[in-house]
């Protein structure tokens, strides 16, 4: 997370801005919280320049939530779903669907090394599917979208692991959502954003709680919120938009991924996991000449202080996960590392 | 809140006990919040003495999420449960559960005034209900359970409210759940407390995310937990351990009601909303000869720096909430002030 922000809620943790309490503790109807949340929703318009044809919501339960929530809403019985399956969060996302309806796998690339997206021409759609559900970037796999594909059904998005690493057109998605504990903050928030006549469209016989419509009629307090989540993705969102907004985001995040994955490509030593038109920005996954090699190059960054290296325990090899608050000096300085790892190991 | 508790949160919230990240930044798998999440529960089990023959799990989307949570994971096909409806709360969790399956109200009593229970002896059970579901403290009427129904199906109880407000037998419960924002701490985590076999039988053809059994095999780490607020969690429940638990505070609880209601009942000037036999400990609520002196009350408390007194817009009245860190000289200033209002007004 950025420093200015942890600071600015170090700083009004105990007292919020003089109201003599913190707004942890700040009743959710009262003056001083509403306009944090109003700030939460508003900062994410600005940033992805989203329109009046959708609403933004503030849940909880992760994205984890929404692979149930969404279907609970949007597939209608007798639909079917189209579900993109590129790796394990697309796999956990047509899991939770299937308990809800029908799904049709238009694409599998879950096991494919190099790690990849299917390609979006060869997409196998239902006709009249109530929507197109991809996974925008594979964490484990490093695996990333670059080009959306194309469908006549809704397009919906599990954002989670790349939301505001880039500039993208909200206009051709139906839904799009994200935990926020990659790009936009803390744990315990979910953004949900919703073209408005799915949300009118959307089921109206689950429990009001999953009602996406009920959210959206309660300005997303439908009952408590999160409200502290909230506040850390208001000051967030308000870093990113002094920073330069997602335009200035996104050549950082391209300079500093660029860096990285030209340092795997100079040497035979490391090898990147992802098919190079998929390369993510947000996970740089590779691996070394062996299992022991990694196993010694994760404890060796870790005793310099560059912890999280170890790739995801299904699939071992290295990752490195530069969100957008990581600092260009830590790639720079993870880079030297591997340079000077190869030299004595290589 | 606590003042302890935000002081030692304000400390650490930039470098986390020196780690050199705030906790907020910290892995839910990583070595920093391990223990935090571990002392949140292990806290919750040493003051509510819960037995290994109950989960603790720590949930997202409030008690309102749990209204349905709850019955779809225990009320099956062709049973039925039984609800007590006593106010806005229980009204609530009976509505969630009628989208799930079949609701029997068991009492209802949620237009009486005075505000109160229904008789314990007079509840219409269901033979072979899943469950019996009761709201333990109804914020809005002021109404609270002193002794809880009897029955042959688990009782499960929405004590948001009014946990750790005073000594319990879990034993007696199936089910116990709670938004943390009364008691707790922080909104954006939900304490549910279930007996192991209820959770082994639960449904489980929902979708994953909702099956309990899931959260139980993983300690609560399914998906990414609310780290945050869980961190509050585990100061919170430490305090209170530290102020002599439950037995410790609920003295206090019941010192300070019995002030505020001896106050209310030493003139008639002002009148109690709930039946003497309900009286909560927790939400104090009262009426004022007219609506006008009402209204004059909150605001003349307001200038004094008496805020949230307002009674819920469905009632109107007077509520002082004065929950477990609720200070007692706040509850003697109101007492001083009521005095002077009615020595001006009355």
């Amino acid at each position: 997370m950025p420093e200015e922000v942890l600071q600015e809620a170090q700083e009004n943790l105990f007292n919020y801005k003089g109201a003599g309490f913190s707004i942890m503790e700040a009743s959710h109807r009262g003056k001083e919280y509403g306009p944090v949340h109003d700030a939460a929703i508003s900062n994410l318009r600005k940033l992805m320049n989203i329109s009046d044809d959708y609403e933004v919501l503030l849940l909880q339960g992760g994205a984890t939530g929404q692979f149930a929530i969404l279907p609970m809403n949007l597939l209608g019985e007798g639909q079917t779903a189209d579900y993109v399956n590129a790796g394990s969060w697309g796999k956990k996302a047509v899991k939770e669907a299937q308990a809800i309806g029908n799904v049709n796998i238009a694409g599998d690339t879950s096991s494919d090394i190099p790690t990849r997206m299917p390609d979006n021409d060869r997409l196998q759609l239902t006709k009249d599917a109530a929507y197109l559900h991809i996974t925008s970037n594979e964490t484990i796999g490093g695996n990333q979208y670059m080009e959306y594909p194309q469908s006549d059904a809704p397009l919906v998005a599990d954002m989670s692991s790349d939301i505001l690493c880039r500039e993208i057109d909200v206009n051709r998605f139906g839904a799009i959502y994200a935990g926020a504990q990659k790009n936009l903050g803390p744990s315990g928030v979910t953004v949900v954003i919703l073209r408005k006549d799915l949300i009118e469209a959307g089921n109206s016989t689950i429990p009001g709680i999953f009602q996406y419509r009920n959210h959206a009629a309660n300005n997303s307090m439908l009952n408590t919120p999160p409200c502290f989540s909230i506040y850390i993705l208001s000051l967030t969102t308000q870093w990113l938009l002094d920073k330069g907004g997602v335009t200035g985001i996104q050549a950082i995040n391209e300079a500093k991924a660029g860096r990285l994955y030209a340092a795997i490509q100079s040497t035979e030593f490391f090898s990147g996991t992802a098919a190079p038109e998929y390369r993510s920005t947000m996970n740089i996954t590779f691996r070394l000449p062996s299992e022991e090699l990694e196993a010694q190059f994760i404890s060796e960054a870790a005793a310099q202080g560059m912890s999280g290296l170890k790739g995801h325990r299904s699939v071992g090899g290295i990752r490195a996960s530069i969100y957008n608050a990581f600092p260009e000096a830590g790639v720079d300085a993870l880079i030297d590392f591997m340079k000077d790892f190869e030299q004595k190991n290589g």
